[in-house]
């Protein structure tokens, strides 16, 4: 409002649609890099400390990850009950395996990125994401493109998590939101595996996007649910879908949830316990509505368009 | 995003904090009024619709108000289950009192608004919002002070709702966010009653100022519950404070409450359900640890200052 | 700088290049209409009072408006000396024809503006710029394109000012830079006449453009000089190209001017007068080293095209 | 306008005005510091280049600083036509003393900056600017506090530029625009010298701010005259005031001053030559009755306060 005092010259615009710009203030410029697949800043906030940017979008600050990461990651590690082979696309800044890594029952993580050098700027300038996650010994990290990976493995895991940049055009992660790569996570899953998926924002103006993604990935999973956790430092709420061919419980009692949560890991939690994820499973009713509808199936041929640009091209 | 083509040349930046700002870009000015207690806009927006703005903060948008106005109206009345009365502070765009007239248990709606050239403004440029309920004969319209008709009124309510902008320096809300406003409250509240209190937003950067209202009620009352709900024309979720003196069920089964609504509203709902009441009512993590860390008790010599500043001076 | 204090919610940006924006405070929109030619807002700001945009470009601002319009009018009057009958090509605001009529020799001006609506609410919402130059007998006022009217009328002129917005695709001014519209305007120019341009922004990454302006001139007239004047509103200085196929004095003496003004016109300049004149008339060096090297003709086939895009489409 | 595709992230907003800002598109920081005295970025932008930025207020860009920097110097060189010793306050990127040094009769240049860590930061990342000028021999660059210096210093000049940043409450500069410092530089000023200071934009919001400097000039000095340039990365064209205690010639011929320059200086001007000099002394009307109506001396009781806040604090 006027007479509002700012604090920052320096700022980042995420150009959320062609009309709605979120504004972060910047005091600080840790890194920048043009890397083969995209343009990454890691930066100090003023307001949600250091985070790190690529292709001009927000993948993760410093004060708000936890909700985001927490919400990624325990939904399906929960549900499961005993995870122990986990693999993880995308989720350069390590904080994706340091929540896994809670897990006493993990015995491998996976992580493949494409993009070696956000990974290694992210171990150097954000260690309080990482927490040093990427020097466990039950982590292997690939820095490789997922898809020439999910190809020739033999591998299979117990839970996979696809925490990948949105589909921006010329961007890195532009194929992987299709039936294509989701069949091809399908296949290395082990039978009674759950599957997360970063699946794009919630607000009204962008829901389709959301159902649209679900709507895949019902083609390709008996169960799919769409998830939801308040990420201030996106603008607006995400959206998740917990995938499986098994059933998924999204009632589940918040005093057995924090129970083996107890058991099983080494706690901490900032945002997830019993009571968080008996909310977060709850889809409120417009987003039901919205995948209901939906019969879209994106394909490597008709993939998802989320709004910007990346820079390879 | 670097390439990013943006539709608008007029903008409203809504300062959220010092270092973030929250843009939507206007296709149209409906109205513009200096009125004596604040500056209004209500204009088009290119991806929310038509919005109204106060003192440089949105109030709701025509694309995501249900979301709003459902969670702020409907957990007090189902839990009530048969509400009769029911008392609203602020409100002027009329949608939270639409909401209330969805129940036919309603008998009486006392709306208390200080500015009438906002009212007037909304009555004729946002009907998407208030959908003709200022002409239900259930409804009485009070353009005054609410301060003063709470000292003097003999009327009590099943259900009161405190719809105020945010408490802002010079804006019509700021003393309203107190220990002594929350106290006239329960004055006139019907044993059994609820009272729900929009409560600012919840982010972490914000979630102490939630804290501290959630706090001030419960000097109050004795259940106090924090749910939030995800607003994105707001830039994030907000939150919202369900008090009482009688237990709040926080595990409402949801087919109990979608039979109640089916049976004693009109229906037509696109936020609220059963399901999502579960939902809301399950409040996130590090916000039950912010309220339980919390002591502060909000007063008229010291109450809340959202960031920001009224017109009024 | 950080700790500014805003003083504005409300904001027009002009996008001056992709990666320069000059962002006005707005207080007040007194006039929002999409005309069959362009986009129009009038409006307050903060700091340049009352001001015209069209499809995203300020036109003028009533507090910096006298630097443009004296600067547009007045060298070729003062060349001429003794003008009489002159033309007008655009000028929406009236600001144009008031400098003009300050003359006792003028007897006639013509004024072509294809946008009767943004003439319209120019007479009625900017009242400080035309002072009622549209009453005055000396005035006839077409509405028409004047590509059509060049074509076919048999009036000529001493004097002739092309006041056009800029050429921006989808623009209505898009084809009126042309060799072709300038030997439209020789056609009806009387021997001995001077014609002035407004010939784009002469900051060193657009003055490519005003030098192709400027060369394209030059296959027309015998006598192309630039000219140019601090315009703050527009966040850079502005170009203009004084043009006649008669000698230009670029070295007038001041005291001579001054008469001039004194004994031919009613006065009260605030910009121009005989060392104003002489200043603006010494093209700085990288403008004219700029002109020397360009050889560009822009032509229908080949118009310029300044950045940004009009709402015709 | 509506459309337009923009090509940042990242921008830098000066803050002109409350109610202006102006945003350059920011492709890379390439330092950044926080100094006992100022807050710096060097930056690479989309449309200017590379460029200076203390406390938010934009230095100068590799691609228009020509402007600034000839409009600066050569005014006060050319005047006296044989300058030995000059003395440059502030100046921190090098451009100023790299002026001076085309002069092959400047024997000794002292260049004086409070800010070593600015100057250091410019040697490294902006060699376009500073061209290798600090290793000339005729340089001696001191790192100190120029009112000090001033106090103690023995040694007088023919030529003094005070290229001080602008007078912002809490920056470097602040005390630095009054009668008491150009107190200061007259005593170390040769009989017949100039100086020149940079004197804040003339844009018809902020000419009060320049009109007071050339008014507080006027009280230590016989003869002041206002000039100003071009200059786009700061939203607006600058002031200047030469000042001197012998005439000040204001209508010198552009031939004898271009003989004296090929004479004189070693040459590759892209700003200042006769011609372009003889228009920037002229100053415009609505600058000089700014001026002949202005009173204000400012002193160290009384400093000019430009819009904005320093650092320091």
């Amino acid at each position: 409002m006027s007479g509002s005092e700012l604090k920052a010259d320096l700022w980042i615009n995420e150009y959320i649609t062609s009309w709605d710009i979120y504004t972060h203030g910047v005091t600080k410029v840790l890194a920048y890099q043009q890397t083969p697949y995209q343009e990454m800043y890691i930066v100090e906030t003023g307001a949600f400390g250091k985070g790190l940017v690529l292709d001009g979008k927000w993948q993760s600050c410093t004060v708000d990850e936890f909700i985001y990461h927490e919400a990624l990651v325990h939904p399906a590690l929960i549900a499961h009950q005993n995870p122990q082979r986990v693999l993880v696309l995308g989720g350069g800044e390590g904080a994706t395996i340091r929540e896994i890594l809670r897990w006493n029952t993990v015995e491998k993580v996976m992580m493949i990125d494409i993009d070696g050098q956000v990974v290694e700027a992210c171990k150097q300038h954000l260690p309080e994401m990482h927490q040093n996650a990427f020097e466990d010994p039950r982590v292997e990290l690939v820095i490789a493109d997922a898809l020439k990976v999910l190809d020739t493995t033999e591998e299979t895991w117990d839970i996979i998590i696809s925490d990948l940049s949105d589909p921006i055009e010329s961007g890195p992660s532009f194929p992987l939101f299709t039936k294509e790569y989701f069949t091809k996570l399908k296949r290395v899953l082990n039978p009674g595996g759950y599957v997360m998926v970063q699946a794009g924002p919630i607000s009204p103006p962008e829901v389709g996007d959301h159902a649209r993604l679900v709507s895949t990935l019902k083609a390709v999973f008996d169960e799919v649910t769409s998830l939801s956790a308040p990420t201030p430092s996106y603008g607006r709420s995400w959206g998740f879908a917990l995938c499986s061919d098994v059933a998924i419980n999204t009632k589940p009692q918040p005093e057995l949830v924090d129970k083996l949560l107890s058991d099983k890991t080494k706690g901490g939690y900032r945002f997830i316990d019993g009571i968080t994820l008996l909310g977060i499973l709850q889809t409120p009713l417009y987003i039901r509505k919205a995948i209901a509808e939906e019969t879209t199936v994106y394909t490597l041929k008709e993939p998802p368009k989320f709004f910007g640009t990346g820079a390879m091209s």
